[in-house]
């Protein structure tokens, strides 16, 4: 779990609230019509513009970006460094056994394929297809993310328009035109809050755990790549760590030449 | 039919509406010339950006956005396995009797030209000028709708103008005020609801059509070309599994492993 | 001519003046003032951001966009083979008195070239330049009536705000603010009407232009090319029709196929 | 001295003072505070956005807008075949003599370099290298005005809002709102005149005069390498021909054809 | 340090608070809760956008954005030629010792792994895999200043809703609406200010500067590989030569050809 996720979300929130009881009553803040409208529209507008089943993914997709946990790509290096050893020692088929204790499906699956003796432009072609299907998964979350970000607000402005033809029907009685207008406003503040503290920072943030994910991937299948061809493990892990942020490899550098 | 499409739609227009009567009356948000210059005026503008032939075919872009039937891409390598084992079995030119019963027109003018012993290159740039084609065709579709989303907006707003000029100049009766400025407000409410609960969403929608439609009928081509050069069915269907989600080719290929 | 052109623009037009009378008098929505600033600004401001050369043949541009002829892409193929017909049959000197006959200069040109013995590689560089000429030439016209479509209402906006510092400054009558609020707004409804009813629409429209044109003169080259290194008509046909839209390339294939 | 730039430039503005004096006085346009705020912000962000040095030359890329002198490219062609011309005669060193007469910095140093007997590579290296240099000043100018386009309206949307404030505070004194609403107005005012009526006509006007320039300069280029290599005058002139708009060049045709 | 950066943002923010200072109190626009909603929220958002680690660089990113020095790209290319010539004189070896006498620790890392008798292909991924990281590093700051760019003026458009409802839900006591109106207003001027006098600006400098030193570390790489291979200093300063904008090489060159 990532504590600055939480950490931003609920201090956006916080703040909001604050703001708020800072001036005001909370109650005032709150119309049950409105929320429905904003909330509930900007849905229906997901399943038009959106397939049904891809809509129903959005909530595992905002869960992700929460739960997402960064994988260390200097501990994914020593691994494929350490398979590599082994199918050098013991033969490629060794790594049947190794299969077992890995967590990460997709290295299983590289690695299984390589033991199976499939062709090399078959394994590359299967774990790129995956790869390609992840990269289309997360760019769909994140348009999901930004067609909210931008009919929430929609939703919003209509909800003012409704409000404010409402109020401007009933103007008998002034007394009312302070609330009925502070009603007319709610929805686009609904809308804001809706775009820019949940769906335009999350998208943002997926962005980021999507081009993580694809490095790390990357990683695995340059690293099944060398495997497979019985690459040296030294030469595995030259090859692997040009992927390294600079500092890292630098530190590595001049261990190795030292 | 896709039940989303008409879920995320009426859903999206009931909210709208219970919106406008959980706090007025739905006569207070009718206004004749209003609607006739938001819709009339976009109708009008679309004639002026766009063809007339084009423009007509609007109404069929959208009842294709929401008829579309999603067809599924594991039956389809199915079927192009199933003719490249005719094929293999009985010559090619035993699928002239098979085209009978293939629904799809592209599948059948694909393998249509196989049987007739075209050249390969020249069914593979007859196919894929029809898939270019397509693509044409929804992108012009998709562009339309996003026209639509940009100008029906801006004729709400010179309603809008306009209905504050006439209210503006009739400020002798102060009465008059409140539903002058009502009247004014609610060509930017059409405006907004039109662009943000039907084009933009549906243009949304169809630009997601096109990708899946285009995948399905690269496989075709792809499929049909590989019947054509005489490929062992195992092969097809090898080179088709590679555009499949990877969680079905994962589940495919397990079982081929067992 | 385009009816389709002329519908829409003549519709948006009407309409607009309609919903006027529809609530209020036409004279109340003439500003001469007003009208000369965002008319004049926003022409001025074309001149600075375009060389005067250019600025002037906006007109053509517009008049280009009201009377193009959609020219028919099947009879151009069929005037094609005719010529590869001619010269096969002739020799490819005997198109120099078929030249005579032909409306298009492009095509003229093209055979000439051929007639007179040029280069192949010289004749499509020269073709190829003055298509990539027109395709300039096209989207300057296009940027022209963008720019138009951004100032047109910056101008209106200046305009509305030079307005209601008049109106505040001369708050001791009463009576006046609401006029001289109608006549601030009516700056800004000039522009959005300018932008949204001429400029932006007929930009759409030159790009949609543009792009047939573009298809029409790329199957001339490539016919005059495929004329020139005496290629069977049959060949030619065959290598123009990959250009058709499907539906017409299908009906044709079938035919031939009969 | 482009006399549309001129034109259109003191167009804009007079229109604009025309139609202050057509309602009000000039002096209601003019606020000191407002002024300073709004220009000197706009200055002192552009020092914050980009590097002093680059900032100074803003002034100079103006002007350079206003006195750029477009060139005839069909002269450049000609004096370009001229120097081949001379070349080919008297053999590529009496070129020498010719470059005291070349106003162009550019052509003589290309000339002299080939006189100089430099490796064709290096000449065109260091001569594209200086075209890059050419574009990215010119782009860097473009930014610049366009930065300036932003920043100039949201410095007079800061400076309304503090006006705003102000006269909120100060509402004890009800004639007083009018004046003060009129001022908190003026520095959009001054931002939105800053930017469609200077800087962003002047990046549009730029980036054309950029295209021209980049042009001219490609085709000395093309001839400077084409008569280093001893090519053949009428082989230059129908090289660089290819570069000319189409309507010239085919006038040049058919009289060379005839 | 840059003073052009300093004087930018002091002149910005001197300009604004004189601006204040000219119409009313400073106090007046003082808001705690206001400024905590913007300030704080957008904070907050940052956290929630980007992964903290990142976030918690920002503060880095705006330091580098005003000490940045800009480094002499002469005095890059005169030590570089330097030092090939130490290389050439006495063997690569004894380039060993003078790296001791280096700053920049990027030029020392590529002449090391020279001297360490690495591959050259190895050494140029090494320096290009670093040079990209830099890159990401640059577009990563960039990206989170935009965003603040965009949730500051969100957050402040946020606060001004929520201080509109409190007002209107006030209306008892007339003579607060003035103040409670400037109230909210407050929260929009603050969330301008960030974006266009902080945020916006800045990313515009960090742009220009990741530019700058892309190109100063191109030259790096490019030397370092010169050296490598033994060229000869007279090449390596020519090959080097060719990134200088073209004024300074212009002046190299006649000093050459004198």
């Amino acid at each position: 779990m990532d504590l600055g996720t939480i950490f931003g979300l609920l201090g956006a929130w916080t703040l909001i609230v604050w703001a708020i009881l800072a001036g005001g009553s909370l109650v005032w803040f709150i119309n049950g019509p409105g929320m429905i409208l904003v909330v509930g529209g900007s849905i229906a507008i997901m399943f038009l513009a959106f397939p049904a089943s891809i809509v129903k993914s959005l909530f595992k997709v905002i869960r992700n970006a929460f739960f997402f946990q960064s994988k260390s790509i200097e501990k994914l290096i020593e691994d494929m460094v350490h398979y590599a050893e082994i199918a050098r020692r013991n033969g490629i088929l060794s790594l049947e056994n190794t299969t077992k204790d890995i967590d990460d499906a997709f290295i299983v699956r590289g690695i299984q394929m390589a033991v199976d003796g499939s062709e090399p432009e078959l394994i590359e072609q299967v774990m790129n297809n995956e790869l390609e299907n992840l990269i289309d998964r997360h760019s769909l979350g994140k348009s999901m993310l930004d067609a909210l970000g931008r009919y929430a607000p929609a939703f919003g402005m209509i909800g003012t328009l409704v409000g404010l033809v409402i109020m401007l029907m009933n103007m008998d009685d002034p007394s009312m035109i302070g609330p009925g207008m502070a009603v007319a406003i709610l929805t686009t503040l609904y809308g804001a809050v809706i775009a820019n503290a949940i769906a335009l920072p999350i998208a943002d943030r997926l962005a980021r755990r999507s081009s993580e994910e694809v490095l790390y991937r990357t990683i695995i299948i340059k690293g099944v790549m060398s495997i497979q061809s019985g690459d040296n493990p030294r030469v595995v892990e030259q090859k692997l760590r040009t992927f390294l942020p600079s500092s890292a490899m630098a530190a590595k550098d001049q261990e190795a030449a030292a």
